[in-house]
């Protein structure tokens, strides 16, 4: 059963009185139809250090969220298992190393710095699915994403990865304003900072997309993937 | 002088763990060269109901940012007087009341929604300055703004308005992904929400562009005015 | 019966050894899936001197298509019925006179001036369809075209309108970098030269879109109306 | 000495009746200011089976422009001396081999089709000078090409590369639809067909562009270059 509309981890931040200023907004919110996962960034560097609180890990890996990326593994995990149940497409986004120009030579640290962008192996991408590399925040930005989600059939979007307050945001913001009824996943996505992670869902679910829990997205996804197998 | 990196409204939202990991980010934040101003939906709708409460305005004025709006009227014309007398241009967007397609008939009530998305009159356009018709959040997103700002020869921009979490993020968000050094005033910036102000100027701060106080943007206007008539 | 790949208006100006060359490109060529109409700058401006040579109409009316737009309304008004009876939405574009600023006064020729740009009648939108404001030449640059395509499920597109080497071919090659497959129709587009109207279909043929004669595009336009109509 | 606006490749196919009609975009031409030069997929496919005629080396090499290529290779190396010299930045485009998705192998073919790709030696971009990977014709598209542009402060482009009325036109059309004040260098173009490369010069120069012959875009950067060291 759906839970209520606001029953989301910006409730110990959002006051009654904001919420009833955003009343307007509750709506029903539901995965579209034809849709596409998109898994913002989902690379090693986001995971550096390990399972430990962020302050402990940012010290000596700049960029890392610690443990809301550990925690955020297994659902993202169990949420492309049923996306690919489903014949669901999965679009990775991420960045290479660098983007300012040729280099006069191969240096070892390049591979070693471009492995930090590659996706992490419980997340990595199957043959045939699409991997976008970007230079900004938003995967549209910069990059030939709508192009390939219209030659994809493409007509909703499914959005999980990191970091809630950057790429995701700026990804699910551009999705809106090209048209697409997107989900943002709340369990799959994560951030540095909690109180932005949870301000940026709020802002999300109440202006460009619906926020949903993983347990809803992936029994919706199961539902379609049953009707699959019966037809 | 400037007031230190973190001195800003959000200091009472958050914490000390947070502003450790962020501290990378700390730099000197300026106007850029060649700035202009975007100001962005400084529209009627988000005015009415006059100077209360957000929560009472909005009960019979959806959309209306009430007090947080015309707290930064003052600021705001301050802020535009200093620009055109630095000789930097203003660009400002709206919207139009109805965008989805050919109406047969200019019915009264077309007339009187059109005006709630004039610019207010205290912060009018003057002749010559350029008004962008925008449909979404980000005042870049299918409008030829870039091209406006390329032919103007802007170089970096300087960005007001409303909503903080809404077209105003949006917009500084495009402004940083097309290059653009951009800086974000916060007296001239507003919301419905004051958590979602705060916490998304600070996002933008360490992520997307500098958030300054009006007064220090105005004293370095008011010096390039000073460096112009010099010359 | 489908006619020859090559069998178009520009056999008389590309000779035998290009079309050896561009053999590969042979393929069949259909309207596509969801289609729209996109209706390209059809305004009375185009049509201004009447139905006389370009070279007379263009001393006095600088930007008239003259004869070649004559001749091409009838077969245009045919194919925005035959996309009419078959529900497929028509999208047109046009411009504004003037774009670049706010003006301090309403002269009366500013509105003589506007009414260049309204769509020729005969050709004019109805009630609900979507008239997009572009400010150059392609209808998807600095505009929401692509948005509203999205929301409409639009999956190709049928270009028609003026000019063939200008706002026609920007478009239609915009489309296909955006993923919509594309047909234009030749005898609904034309120009005010005769050689670039050729050679640019060519070019669009082999390269970006199919062009197909406008007895095909509303045979298969029927067909789909019937079809509708039958179930 | 400069010579006539009309005094270009397309002379012998462009008849007196079309120069009258668009004798109003006589203009003056020069290289802009802060320009970069835009150099258009001048990869190796495109002189595949060397110095000779496109009929003859297309039967074997798809794509390749033959003759064409290999007579723009020397004004093509003396337009790149002259921009280096002057310190205007060089920004190239190509493309990857395969776009479509991730791959389970890296079969050796990959790397074979892949330096396909690769820019033709010697043409070769220098350490630090921009490559941008593109999937689409213009080198703008689903690319940040906007973006570093921006960044690099360029006001105005110098277009050469292949093919002219495929990528090049694109390129072109789209830098002045973003506002960049742009030149085509005529002897530094090329295509599989003639007639399409003459005509495609022609609309480029009186719609979007000013097409340039190679000597005096070179005097011209030679020029910045003395004006530069004298400094």
């Amino acid at each position: 059963m759906a839970r209520d509309f606001e029953d989301h981890c910006w409730k110990d931040v959002v006051d009654q009185e904001i919420l009833e200023i955003y009343e307007p907004y509750r709506r029903e919110v539901r995965v579209g139809s034809r849709p596409a996962v998109l898994a913002i960034d989902l690379y090693n560097k986001a995971y550096r250090g390990g399972n430990r609180p962020v302050r402990e890990v940012n010290r000596q890996y700049s960029g890392s969220c610690g443990e809301h990326a550990w925690k955020a593994l297994e659902p993202t995990r169990l949420l492309f298992a049923a996306a690919r149940a489903a014949g669901i497409p999965i679009v990775y986004t991420t960045r290479h190393a660098e983007t300012d120009g040729v280099h006069s030579t191969h240096r070892r640290v390049h591979g070693e710095t471009e492995q930090l962008y590659h996706i992490k192996e419980e997340l990595a991408p199957m043959p045939g699915e699409l991997v976008i590399y970007k230079e900004r925040a938003s995967g549209f930005f910069g990059t030939p994403l709508i192009a390939h989600l219209r030659k994809l059939g493409v007509e909703s979007l499914i959005v999980c990865g990191e970091s809630t307050s950057g790429c995701v945001r700026a990804s699910a913001v551009d999705a809106y304003s090209y048209g697409f009824p997107t989900v943002v996943v709340e369990e799959c996505t994560f951030d540095r900072s909690l109180l932005s992670h949870k301000v940026n869902l709020f802002d999300l679910h109440h202006k460009y997309a619906g926020v949903m829990h993983v347990d809803e997205v992936i029994a919706q996804l199961d539902g379609r993937a049953r009707d699959r197998d019966a037809a």
